[in-house]
């Protein structure tokens, strides 16, 4: 038992070193954040030809493209998904970080929220059982999309079997070599895939020729896979970030943290940390706990972004396009520009010029910080989070952890106790190769 | 909600997809079985000179070889282990495989016990943190084993980290190169690791002599471990399975499934399930049973093992010795005897000559049934249980995955409505490569 005293109170509390959740406690909703921002999103630009809006008509499931701006504020998550989030193991454990704290000499109260424990080793995979679940009811049979470093392929790949669906998969050729096992765990559940840039599509074909060794990204994947769903009749195009309802269906994660940190007996957070590439993990994350900020709780939000691709950072804000094909409407954006090829670093999930306009919105407010690490670091971190937690981070995760080491390092100097929250979003045991070419 | 009727009673039950168990429900003892078996243990010829007890009175810390044939009927988890089960993830959670068993369309209830939630991925970790604890008590500073496909070794790397000591561990050759993984998450954690057999001990240089592309053997690793041992100053020798302190401490296993069947509604299992090679995993989920069927409940216990080293279902009972340096006791067990070399399956874990003498008297008293896997048709188990339930087990729990379905299908021929439990020894993720080889 220990006795925590706050605000004048003096609350006896069971103390865990992780606080879980019932089967029952899972959320019954997502948590509609865009009535809580502090200002709209801005209007995309949508020059393509045809227009972007009506090709997304074409291959996104409809409830999907009405979940990016929904009317309501909560939007009820469906029985069959939610019982496959049962299945693959949500609500995640929330884990007092102890043996860290201890070692990092802090008086800080480190948490960290680990999607690392879910069966796919990343967050991904709710947004991909809702996803596969409305592709599903539409009567779409084929489930095409992209990935980086491979967390969200094999997250659709699980979901498209749990659904009874065909799955397609773009990834990113460098992600690919770097991340077999990845590749073998969608294989295994009949997924097919292929490298980006491939053959199989024009763009494709047409990034080859510019450069036969193009290391593919994000991008690249994206207007594969949106042309190969065109090609596609009853297929869906799926994303893993970036639009509006990925990020919706990740306001799990926020809710769960609130009512863990809750039954800890803490009265919120007081700084959050995530890394941020599209910003689904961060937003989903983070924003549920906006209105507490709004009702005067002072909470910072940081994003860590890889120096690989440090738009955040060091971009431009303003309008550019997502994927080279230009198939998605130009966004207002933090970008490194179109032509940006981040080096292949093992953060996959990292590497993006540009991030998504609602993380760049948060960014351009102030409602978010971010900070640019360095692969090396957080890879260090990871390896320290290992040795004194035992458990082993995504290297995308890992850029977190170092904010969050640095975090508790600035209020051991300031000598302050502050509640610091890490978003653990993804398991590291398929990224020890990038663990060992890095630190061994 | 469901109602199930047994016995005359009916309970109102809520169906979960997992029962979990709170950290204050962590057991709080180990089971002794050994008061509870049919017949004594025989004795070991200790033939080695200098004699083999003596040899591990030198290396083994004090306590586990107490705890070899305690006098206690339980004996009490030390504080610090206890910690550090819940911070490794225990306890496991037990799935009700509903998918699955709509999958094979049988009325049996398919109970999963999910050691693969574990951080190592693998129930190994229970021990390695007992006896990392006790060989730091007693003034070690150095761990030294033996590994087959690596769960035991990484387990160990883990918990020589949280007790802050060095650790150095042999591993069989082949599985060292189809399991790399494995090998990196060691050195991550600064084990030393070496391939075994290897140039590093006499017992190695000798094998290798004999056979330069000597794919190695859990034997061959104990000869070096033991020979590295007694060349060390401060070092321990400790074993992953096998020996009475090992299954001893992974009576948890069952311990918690008795607990978990008593949240969803059962009276108890009537099958349980799970591989076997030393039977640390199936004598620690099984034997807290044994009181159950003393009792009078009728209980089939079965062992999985694999066709590539089928001691159970096609070995001798004989005495023999474990490694081919002779330093440990010879034991009455079931053999193949000591020149067998098994196949480089790829269920590493179940690779090894001889049973243990505990498995090996459960075998011949009739208390425990065995029936031998072949690779391929575990493989497929393991796949349809990814497929259905959304987790990957390990190899070697994938054969007791395939007797399961086999159990569920001459249940479903013989229309009884059996409740099965099987034991989910570890995770597959870093078995991908073995998945592919054999099933893409």
């Amino acid at each position: 038992m220990v006795f925590i005293a706050d605000k004048g109170k003096v609350m006896s509390v069971k103390q865990c070193l992780e606080y879980r959740l019932t089967e029952e406690q899972l959320p019954a909703q997502w948590y509609n954040f865009l009535l809580d921002l502090p200002k709209a999103l801005p209007p995309v630009e949508d020059v393509h030809v045809p227009p972007s809006a009506e090709i997304m008509a074409r291959i996104r499931p409809a409830e999907l493209l009405r979940q990016n701006a929904p009317s309501e504020q909560w939007v009820d998550i469906p029985a069959p998904v939610r019982q496959r989030l049962l299945q693959v193991g949500r609500p995640t454990p929330l884990r007092r970080a102890l043996a860290l704290e201890a070692a990092l000499q802090t008086r800080a109260r480190i948490y960290i929220k680990r999607e690392d424990t879910l069966v796919t080793g990343s967050f991904k995979v709710g947004t991909a059982l809702a996803q596969a679940y409305y592709a599903r009811e539409e009567g779409r049979d084929c489930l095409i999309s992209e990935t980086g470093a491979g967390q969200w392929g094999m997250s659709l790949a699980l979901a498209s079997q749990m659904f009874g669906l065909k799955c397609k998969i773009f990834m990113a050729r460098c992600s690919m070599e770097q991340k077999r096992y990845r590749e073998h765990y969608m294989r295994l559940l009949g997924t097919e895939v292929a490298p980006s840039p491939s053959r199989a599509t024009a763009i494709g074909r047409r990034l080859l020729e510019q450069r036969p060794d193009h290391p593919g990204t994000m991008g690249t994947a994206i207007s594969e896979a949106i042309e190969a769903a065109l090609a596609t009749p009853g297929s869906a195009y799926l994303s893993g970030s970036n639009v509006n309802h990925v990020h919706l269906h990740q306001t799990l994660l926020g809710q769960e943290t609130r009512a863990q940190l809750a039954l800890a007996g803490e009265q919120g957070p007081d700084q959050m940390i995530a890394c941020v590439s599209g910003g689904s993990n961060l937003c989903g994350f983070m924003l549920p706990f906006l209105r507490d900020k709004k009702e005067g709780r002072t909470i910072s939000f940081l994003g860590a972004e890889s120096t690989a691709a440090p738009r955040l950072t060091q971009g431009t804000y303003e309008y550019c396009s997502s994927d080279p094909a230009g198939y998605t409407p130009r966004v207002l954006a933090y970008s490194m520009g179109p032509d940006f090829i981040p080096l292949p670093v093992h953060a996959g999930g990292l590497r993006q010029h540009n991030s998504s306009p609602l993380v760049s919105l948060l960014k351009k407010e102030g409602v978010l910080d971010a900070v640019a690490i360095e692969e090396h670091e957080a890879f260090e971190a990871g390896r320290l989070l290992l040795r004194t937690e035992g458990f082993l981070v995504a290297p995308e995760s890992a850029h977190a952890m170092a904010a969050a080491i640095r975090a508790a390092a600035r209020a051991r100097e300031e000598d302050r106790e502050p509640c610091i929250v890490v978003l653990g979003s993804g398991s590291g045991m398929l990224d020890l190769e990038g663990y060992r070419q890095v630190l061994l």
